[in-house]
């Protein structure tokens, strides 16, 4: 082809072939799918060209750090609709692509075998298919004795059938120059770990762990706390901040703007003398006893997760080190974080886009990149909504490129768009609306929203029943039936799902009038019993144990709800990944006593790689079975004595 | 910002804004959404950036050639989404983009205004406010006169109130830097004019327009025959090719592989020693008389089509001129088109990626170029899904930014997304499936498909009751009621509906046990009597009378079906773009009697810049008024007397 025509096919800047409506794909492959390490993906186009010519199509795919791409070979399904499935074996970035061609010697079969049957002429298509085959291209020795041997069949016969084999129809489609090939742009996904979408998370304040009223609690302290922890099976011990708390400005009990000689402070204004975001407050103890922390939790099989929060005490180290990284105002004072008319004084923020930001930048990513050394692997971010977006997506990066394995947490609780767009650009997990959904329809609407496509592929959900920021209003009365109703809201609905420290205690002292604790432990030290009497904890457990013996409560987009009648039941039925596995649930939302029927009869699970029927529920806090009676089952729920059933579908 | 900032922001690929789903937008942007001139286009967008700053956004838009964009401010509606609207005055490609930054002064003001209500001291506020001003970028007078007002004001009085103007606001809007500017890739749009979307089509067969039998036709007849399609109504005639029929291989009639001495070959074998696609066939006349003949059409309102056929005879002079462009097979012999079995032995398609490809490429172009200055601005391409994608991509566009008032219509009969393909890579208008379309819930099914989001922003359909090539089976019993409902049907649902000439004297006459025309006139001659009796002419005159009186009937996007009870009547109703014209419409789709309710209830019209509800029809044959009872009419249907009723609806 000569320079002009390169020019002029460049104008029509396709390639020879279509690929559209590509799945999955978020924002035409602007933002990452994200997807579990080992489990297959199916992908999906529609891909055509002009004309009647026999066409092929591969799915390629690579790590983005790698320069050789794997690929597969698709498959046309209906209507120009093509599918293939890979199966990424590592963690991290990803890239994937698909790529269409002519198949010519396909294509000449094809004709030369509607003209065989039509009886027609066939010699100078035998000519044609023979001069295709000269030139293959390959170093394949039993492609070219293939072609060689049916070539000099063909010229002793002069029969053209040799040449028609579906062998060398096959050797062919791999041997050959890929006409007209066309390629899509590299479309990025995110190969992640389990634990991303599956884990129970038990928020603690380190400070707070001390079993003796008035000391501060340490590391040590939070090791003796383990066992209590891993008991009620969770899997992530999520500490807000640990690192030295400023005394400038520092905020007394109940959020007073003045904190009273011997106040703690709250653990969010970050930086002191003792260092900043990469030191630790020394009354919680040394590096090594983090570390020691770290290794204890292993031993009991649990992850630590670290509170990220950007912003400095006005003793940060930074401000002296970069004052150029923070704005004054006109009177050459430091300009504090505000929402107006709220003053927060004992907080700056760092300046995202000073002249200095690149520094910047890269100070905050190697803040991750020290953690994430010390062997901590999951960041729960404190209001990344008010920072910039561009700035996480490149961290998110920064981190994951170094450590695959590291897992963020998006706490933005703002608006739903804004959310989205945080865990598009790269969050791992997001917190979300569950807090406050309590009514029936809105449970429901919220759980379809995050389960449809594409939200499932980008927004992994991590419903928390409380935080140290939010004590629902339908918490504030204390009442047991609530708190396990809550907990296993989120719990089933959610695969990750975290509470509060205190939730298992059921806390619920709040300002009055507001959906906030009495007394937070953000700005002083608490000692607790952990062993109050009341405690839901054995609830707890169970629940836990039970979703670690059913991978279908280990993901959760797929999910479905089921036709309860009662206004204030959710059913709802899961199954895991690979399909062997299905849970139904139902779940009482408010505290009277009910009665309703469970449908089940198009529930169907995989045994042996053949879909069938669930004949059969088994209790799994009893033990109980129902065999399924008119396709379903009719159930009674006494809140009081749990507002919940949980059962595994037998087929 | 420093170099090693700028590289370490590129590489968080995004602006400082999410800007998503924005609408229209066909593949991401890969293909133009298709618009008419002169009415207004709504863009929408979610746009939103980190943090609780004041944000600014603008639709942008230009004609491509052009270098300066035109703006619009947009308007926050709900939810993180902006719309504004334009319209295009000029035809031809253009673009348009979407611009979001963060409006600095505005941010300040609003944060001022909040801290001013809690009675905060807003001395620093009022000199960040001040600095703020004096970094204006304006040459206004106007405005710079304003900032220096206001700010001596403040300076002599200490108060921020003067900073806090909302003309101050406005001034700033416009006269500050755009910070964080963010502006999505620019997208593409092709601006149309009315005929694309709107027209009545007369397919003829020029040589067969004599009124003697045994003369070919001439150029002359068709001037002769225009009173009768203009009386008729229609807007376009469309000529089968009027190029030089080659002789070699030449078919006969009925598609007789061999052609008796006299016959005059199919007008598709394109190509003789006359010449090829850019001559006229000596016995219709000259290139004069064609013009004369576009002249005499422009007299009477109607605009001709030509057919574009790629394929060239046997003694197409390219074959001799180019040999290069076309293929041979083993034995030096050409190749002529093929669909395996079937062979066309009286053409040969050039190959389109000869090693000559670019002067092919420019030849084909060449000759729609050369059409066009004759004064021939619509061209109907046969078969175009055998030749590549891109090739069309190519050709259009250039044609277009030369004539931006030429028309394309695909004449596809393939798989639908081939279809759909073609239309959105430029063909201004598609045939479809209407043809072969008869029951009431597939023509309702296929109709919504088309009507639907993104389809209605690049198909076009133009609905055909018959071709050449096709006499479905529903018309092969010549039923007159059948006739008449095919065309209402064709005229009505879709605002670009054709018929191929005999259809009005109801020809019928199939090749047994094929929805083929008996003795085609695509391989003789045909003399016809244009008033023989029985013809539906003034009914044809009728539909195209009240199609031109009424915009509703204009477009075909605005399409609502109605909930007609009758399984064999279909009902619905159109509305014009404007809102201000709608026309309800019912169509007997058997020959049956029919006794039916349309509920016209919930129509609404626009009146004076309000929407009002339908509270009458008037009959558009008849003139008969009739008020809706109950929110709807009771009518009855003969299809023998006539098929359809159609309503212009009063509010």
């Amino acid at each position: 082809m000569n320079k002009s025509t390169q020019t002029l096919q460049a104008a029509a800047h396709g390639g020879a072939f279509h690929i559209e409506d590509i799945y999955p794909l978020i924002d035409g492959g602007r933002f990452a799918v994200k997807r579990i390490v080992g489990e297959p993906i199916e992908v999906w186009a529609d891909i055509y060209r002009d004309g009647h010519e026999v066409i092929a199509a591969a799915l390629i795919w690579r790590r983005e750090q790698d320069s050789a791409w794997q690929r597969v070979p698709m498959t046309h399904v209906v209507n120009d609709r093509w599918s293939a499935t890979f199966t990424p074996q590592q963690l991290g970035r990803h890239a994937y692509a698909i790529e269409a061609w002519t198949d010519e010697f396909a294509t000449w079969r094809h004709g030369a075998e509607l003209k065989l049957k039509a009886g027609q002429d066939l010699s100078l298509d035998a000519l044609e298919g023979a001069g295709l085959l000269t030139k293959a291209q390959t170093d394949d020795p039993e492609v070219l004795r293939l072609i060689q041997q049916r070539c000099e069949e063909y010229l002793r016969t002069g029969d053209i059938t040799p040449l028609l084999s579906p062998e060398l129809r096959d050797a062919m489609a791999t041997s050959q120059v890929r006409q007209d090939l066309t390629r899509t742009d590299p479309l990025p996904l995110t190969i992640d770990r389990p634990r991303a979408r599956y884990g129970a998370w038990y928020e603690m304040v380190p400070r707070s762990q001390s079993s003796e009223p008035g000391r501060h609690g340490t590391f040590r302290d939070c090791i003796a706390r383990l066992p209590d922890v891993a008991a009620m099976g969770f899997d992530v011990v999520y500490f807000t901040p640990i690192h030295p708390i400023g005394a400038t400005n520092r905020k007394g009990r109940n959020n007073a703007l003045k904190a009273e000689p011997g106040d703690p402070g709250s653990p969010y204004a970050i930086g002191a003398e003792h260092g900043g975001h990469d030191a630790i407050h020394p009354e919680l103890g040394t590096l090594a006893d983090f570390r020691a922390f770290i290794d204890a939790c292993e031993v009991v099989g649990i992850e630590v997760a670290l509170d990220i929060a950007v912003q400095c005490s006005p003793d940060h180290p930074w401000l002296k080190q970069h004052p150029d990284w923070f704005k004054r105002r006109p009177d050459g004072s430091m300009k504090y974080a505000e929402n107006p008319p709220k003053k927060y004084e004992d907080i700056v923020n760092p300046d995202f886009s000073c002249e200095d930001a690149s520094s910047l930048w890269n100070a905050l990513r190697d803040v991750i990149l020290f953690w994430a050394e010390q062997g901590v692997k999951i960041f729960r971010v404190d209001n990344p909504h008010t920072k910039p977006l561009r700035f996480w997506e490149w961290l998110i990066r920064e981190v994951q490129l170094r450590h695959p394995d590291v897992i963020f947490l998006a706490e933005a609780f703002t608006r739903p768009k804004l959310m989205k767009g945080l865990a598009k650009l790269g969050f791992t997990q997001s917190y979300t609306y569950f807090t406050w959904r309590t009514q029936k329809w809105e449970i429901e609407q919220y759980l379809r929203e995050l389960t449809d496509y594409p939200e499932r592929d980008f927004y992994r959900p991590n419903f928390f029943t409380n935080t140290p920021d939010i004590l629902p209003f339908h918490l504030q009365g204390g009442e047991p039936w609530m708190f396990k109703s809550r907990l296993v809201l989120a719990a089933t609905l959610s695969s990750t799902y975290g509470i509060y420290n205190g939730f298992e205690l059921l806390e619920h002292e709040p300002i009055p009038g507001k959906e906030e604790y009495l007394d937070s432990e953000k700005y002083e030290i608490k000692v607790r019993d952990w062993d109050k009497p009341g405690n839901i904890k054995p609830y707890i457990r169970d629940i836990n144990r039970i979703r670690g013996a059913n991978p279908a409560l280990q993901q959760t987009s797929n999910l479905r709800f089921l036709e309860v009648q009662d206004p204030n039941v959710t059913g709802f039925v899961k199954t895991s990944v690979d399909g062997t596995s299905a849970v139904a649930v139902a779940i009482a939302l408010s505290s009277d006593y009910h009665e309703f029927w469970l449908p089940l009869g198009d529930v169907q699970i995989e045994v042996a790689g053949e879909r069938r029927p669930v004949v059969a529920v088994e209790n799994l806090l009893t033990g109980e079975r129902h065999a399924l009676d008119w396709g379903g089952i009719n159930l009674r729920i006494d809140p009081h004595r749990d507002p919940a059933l949980l059962f595994r579908c037998l087929a």
